[in-house]
């Protein structure tokens, strides 16, 4: 057995896949129907939590996941000695690239229940093939920027620091960072997403660096010697008051800002800015951390915090770690060749209900631009009026990636799409979808 | 921007770590207290959700990303284009390699409040690099495990299918199968963690599959023409009964299983073993999933059910995706030097309680062999009776590993440890942890 365990992913992705793909593309083969012209639609049934909204996140790790969907020789190596599946499904792997289409809502847009976040066109073989890994990436990144899109609406403005890499899996961390930036975050402390991303980087302290010193004094002279004025220091080791005042002893009244990591926050907050205050460290920031989530974060809009650092209740979607994306066939052709006609399709049985027939989507949007409807038609666009919204944009054409853009597009996209949304969007409470999904056609 | 999205990892793992976790190696390479030779200690302040027990995975993880814990060139670049540490801090971070010691709980092994799941030791710098990336595997592999373990335990020798993968980060996926087949899964569903790990994969058809076809007839007639007869059989994409039907008559009576995953389970379930049994497939296996958790496992207890394939609620550590893992500074040397003295520190604010001071640990046994307390002795080894078991095991001694072990001792270890427990820790209700944890020394 291989002791390699960390070396997550090799520059392949096609065995990042549920055993049944291959099993159900063998036994497809078998009788031709493999190659039968096939649309799959990813969407979510509903939005956990009674929340009013979804983010879409990870679209440009999909993309890049696709891409690099190639069976290598120790892929079909594993494979074939383990008798996953027979010589001619091997053979058909061999060659293996996803030569369809993918059309989807762009990375930032906001999503509601059945939203076709993905619609993938091929034949069913190729498109079978690549529903683990995209339900993977979406309901990963989707649920952290989900819950991290609430955070930043309770902050109102104030700037929000993921540091939630240690409660997570050591890759999921770094994806975690990234939906985090999608969704406006202002930096993080995962230091491989600053690389692989381009994200800011950010961190001082912690405990620890207090405790190894002497004296605390001790502590904060050394930090503040080799990170400068500017830095921030941890305060809640001991005593707090005596912490703020040695503190702005050794850093004098330019110090950059303290951090508070446990008690009650908001009047532990209001308490060390009137200190702060008092000391002459007008400017000094506070920057509050411990657990928390949304909620936490709205409690604090009254207290004179000036950043929250968010961990566990990130990258975790604050109650909410999946979406539930489900990726379903909605129709596929009656057979093969030219003259085949595509048939809607969907399970019939009373829960987990699916629609079947292809989706279009547009989001309906009134005289002064506020949203009303996610309005899907079924088998053909719904009827679009002038200020009415596409949302599927084209991101593979003939397996070629015709989509990339900087993250920070993303993010702006994010603004803007909430900006559209009705007033209740913004409510934390358990509730419907802040705007109802209309389905035309069929 | 790199668009390089989906290759998670590198070969080294340096990055996968908080940016204070460097700032703070700056300013203590500033003072020499880098160098104080240092204790930090991985534990959980409590069990989630009125556990009863938590479960040890990802230990065999840990250690390989302690031996890869390097700083590459690519990676010193970035932390220098990016200004996170300064000159003097780059130079030592080229040399660095973990040199210390480390004690753990190996893998399998069953934890409560306050087990010292790992114990470092080694100089301040060296050790406090490690957090992040320690605290990432232990806090994911450790919570899926733990809830690993409670599935296994509700179903009750029933075999269990892990088939989480679409439901959590592609990576995150691969480990999940590993600590759940470390917790007694008897399969996964994920390609990769067969590669990687050995772990059996299963996995026959999706709705998808049904659908494709014209019939379901027609998909039976391929998946079973294709698969055999010991095939899998999905029953409830159209009507449940005619699909049991025409699955036996495609098949014959020595069909493999039929799988359910939708409905109400148990009534279901038992309409099915009828209707098998009436055609003469009194062999034919009945598997179920459909949002399956411990809780709906042992609500199935009485139903003629073969086998569970379990998934979002797995990889999600059913309500509890995180363990809750700190790492904190214990012990730290007041100075340099062979005269220096460890001194025993913790944070003293009243929330968030840690004890100072290196933790040894065993499980007190009675003569019967059965677990009455977690004896964790503070500074020294707590008083050991003939029965007593101890905990922690060397895994890295002066920077070199000597702890490796195949996925089967660790399954075999948690079986063990699991009939080592009194009664009450198979509940599955809230509750106090099985066994207390009690403290000796200082």
């Amino acid at each position: 057995m291989p002791t390699d365990h960390t070396a997550l992913l090799t520059d392949h992705t096609a065995l990042l896949t549920d055993h049944y793909e291959l099993t159900m593309l063998q036994a497809s083969l078998t009788d031709g129907a493999a190659d039968r012209r096939s649309v799959f639609e990813l969407f979510a049934r509903r939005l956990p939590g009674g929340r009013r909204y979804g983010v879409v996140a990870g679209v440009g790790r999909v993309l890049d996941a696709i891409e690099r969907f190639r069976f290598a020789d120790d892929d079909l190596a594993f494979l074939r000695e383990n008798a996953v599946v027979d010589g001619p499904t091997l053979d058909w792997l061999a060659d293996y690239r996803f030569r369809g289409n993918v059309w989807g809502y762009p990375e930032g847009e906001v999503y509601f229940p059945q939203s076709p976040v993905l619609v993938v066109e091929g034949t069913f073989g190729e498109a079978v093939l690549l529903e683990t890994v995209l339900l993977s990436i979406l309901n990963h990144d989707s649920a952290i920027a989900s819950a991290a899109a609430r955070m930043i609406g309770a902050a109102d403005g104030r700037p929000c620091i993921e540091m939630g890499s240690r409660r997570t899996h050591e890759a999921a961390a770094v994806a975690s960072a990234r939906a985090a930036y999608v969704a406006g975050f202002a930096t993080t402390s995962n230091l491989e997403a600053g690389r692989r991303y381009g994200i800011p980087t950010t961190g001082t302290s912690a405990h620890s660096f207090t405790l190894l010193h002497d004296t605390e004094r001790d502590a904060f002279t050394a930090q503040v010697a080799s990170l400068g004025t500017g830095t921030t220091l941890l305060v809640d080791t001991y005593d707090v008051a005596e912490a703020v005042r040695v503190g702005i002893e050794v850093a004098g009244p330019g110090l950059g800002a303290v951090r508070l990591d446990s008690g009650d926050l908001p009047s532990l907050a209001a308490q060390v800015r009137r200190q702060l205050n008092s000391l002459g460290a007008t400017g000094t920031k506070i920057v509050v951390t411990s657990d928390l989530d949304e909620f936490a974060i709205a409690g604090l809009a009254a207290a004179p915090v000036d950043g929250y650092g968010v961990g566990t209740s990130l990258v975790t979607g604050s109650g909410h770690p999946t979406c539930g994306f489900v990726y379903k066939l909605v129709a596929r052709a009656d057979g093969l060749g030219p003259d085949a006609t595509m048939v809607s399709v969907a399970k019939a049985s009373k829960d987990k209900i699916s629609i079947g027939g292809r989706k279009y989507a547009l989001r309906r949007l009134d005289g002064r631009g506020t949203a009303s409807a996610e309005v899907l038609g079924i088998g053909e666009p719904p009827h679009s009026d002038d200020n009415d919204r596409p949302l599927l944009v084209p991101l593979v054409e003939s397996g070629r990636r015709v989509h990339d853009e900087p993250l920070q597009v993303a993010r702006d996209r994010l603004r803007t799409s909430l900006a559209e949304l009705p007033l209740q969007a913004r409510q934390l409470s358990r509730g419907e979808p802040a705007i109802p999904t209309i389905f035309e056609g069929e």
